[in-house]
């Protein structure tokens, strides 16, 4: 697994990582316990504050971890995490403890009771900013307050799931820059 | 350009194109006048029915046709059509027809009174679900009603926005079908 060198990001920079669509890993902590999910369904939702919403099941152990804390850990994991993603997917943390289990390990946040994974490229604290739309979407939406990131790949090789156990994994990157008017950046 | 040959999908198999989180060019219609922006802010948010979140700004000219239709199509454009992507998110729908502009063919759908993109690889017709949101987050919650997906390639080339005129290209393909349990594919 990769270690990473993170510096604080600019929240309003953010959306370079999430807009593309990346699987996440979610981590969350509720009475002594953590728990880490991995969940594709997920949207950038504003700037500043920098908003970003997220579907997580009812069904899921998390869910309620979350729903009471009011905060999780957005993380985005490299495919060299493939099998971590895997199998945090298809296990539950109603009987196992996830970062043990999967070797990943929990860094103290800034500003949540909730672990960062060490491994991850990225991390986002989040608190709960709206519950509203939970109970009839499973929508959380969140404003991150914190954002660690990698300083280097530039860009991260990242998983996006298809369903069906297929990954796409994130390949070149195109610049047009001087093509867009510079308040469509 | 591409030019597809589709068929209808089934609309629980739709996220294996959205939740990858592709650039998306959204169409629609009002008054006779219809227009195309560039979208790059959604998530699944349901498998049946078929429920898809995705934000549009107010200051965006498609922002008041949609809320009034209540409809909209949602298209997957693939890496051919990068500069139409760039030119229907740099300028206005006030001022010109982005289907005459940049050369695409408006399709009429089987649901509703918009136009498919036909250059684009996917489209799902869509009927507003939920305006409730709108107001406070600029989210639209809509119901996917029919879905036409090409046959071939199996998996599209599309682009996923990073900001600042960057895009990342989707890349290869890794199935892990066996290390999911079947209810979690």
């Amino acid at each position: 697994m990769s270690t990473f060198y993170k510096e604080d990001c600019p929240l309003t920079d953010i959306r370079r990582y999430l807009e593309p669509g990346p699987i996440v890993l979610v981590s969350s902590a509720w009475q002594d316990k953590t728990n880490i999910m991995t969940m594709g369904w997920h949207m950038m939702m504003g700037f500043s504050p920098a908003l970003f919403g997220c579907y997580i099941w009812e069904g899921n152990h998390s869910f309620e971890m979350i729903r009471r804390s009011k905060q999780c850990v957005i993380n985005i994991p490299t495919t060299d995490l493939l099998n971590e993603v895997i199998g945090i997917g298809n296990c539950s943390g109603n009987e196992i403890d996830k970062f043990e289990t999967f070797g990943l390990t929990p860094i103290p946040a800034d500003t949540v009771e909730v672990p960062l994974i060490e491994e991850c490229y990225a991390n986002f604290e989040c608190h709960l900013a709206d519950a509203s739309q939970i109970e009839n979407y499973s929508l959380f939406i969140w404003e991150v307050v914190k954002a660690h990131v990698a300083i280097l790949p530039a860009w991260p090789k990242t998983l996006h799931y298809r369903g069906e156990g297929e990954f796409m994994v994130s390949g070149g990157s195109i610049s047009r820059h001087r093509q867009f008017k510079p308040q469509n950046l």
